[in-house]
């Protein structure tokens, strides 16, 4: 698989960076994280129902969708949009329910690349050392992993 | 003084942590932060007025000052706002918009000590150790000493 997702997680700092291309531009990933009924169909695990309770994208916006399994239990994800540029850039606050106050700031951009490709980028700022740990040990990585897939498939199907 | 602000900058890690105490309880610090009135008396160092833009302290709200001296020179400021849990706690993003996507997240707790006094205890958490070196280089220790003072006899005078 040539589009696989690339994790960074440096030495003794409170980052996670990350890199995936797409075989879409970039204005058709970015859209993918605004529309919300685009949004709710890729993002997560495998498995997982995603509701969207609001999922508005602008500068001084907020976000909340809930995650359910088959065994039915809920996982609420919430957060506040600080910028975004179309088809460029979003900054925004992200906090899953069960850990409040383990919020991060996650910086995504989009960039074209040649022949109709593009490539997303991704910064996760941690408020400690110890909230990355405990993201990564829950999983996230397989959980991007499978999203952004999920994504691709998304996006092959639009096409 | 008694109630000096005692800022900590960990090596390597690109957080601020400072604290400071006041006295008067944590209700009155907390309304001083979410009052836009009370807060543009106070917010920023000495010599410059502040006008607020937006002040809208509620989870999913934003805020939006501007400051300038006698030279005329504006300085604008924004966040979106992630946490708000009255006279306890406020978790925001906050941008100098001179500084484009230097984004922080600013964690803000209020506690209530004995004798009518109160702790305010902060933590900055910077996107990169570069933008914390920025920060710090630009007087931001000075300009919160200052800020925390005018807070003080702001708060004085209105008992």
């Amino acid at each position: 698989m040539s589009n696989a997702l690339k994790v960074t997680n440096p030495e003794g700092l409170p980052y996670t960076e990350y890199e995936r291309e797409f075989d879409v531009p970039a204005s058709a990933v970015f859209r993918a994280h605004i529309d919300p009924e685009l949004y709710r169909q890729w993002i997560g695990p495998r498995g997982l129902t995603t509701r969207i309770e609001e999922h508005d994208y602008r500068a001084g916006g907020s976000f909340r969708f809930i995650q359910q399994g088959n065994d039915h239990v809920e996982y609420a994800f919430r957060g506040s949009v600080h910028t975004v540029r179309e088809n460029e850039f979003i900054l925004n606050t992200f906090e899953y329910e069960g850990w409040p106050e383990v919020v991060t700031l996650e910086y995504t951009r989009f960039e074209d690349l040649p022949g109709g490709r593009s490539r997303l980028t991704g910064r996760s700022v941690y408020p400690t050392l110890d909230a990355r740990e405990r993201y990564l040990a829950d999983g996230m990585e397989q959980g991007m992993t499978e999203g952004y897939d999920r994504l691709d498939e998304l996006l092959a199907a639009d096409r």
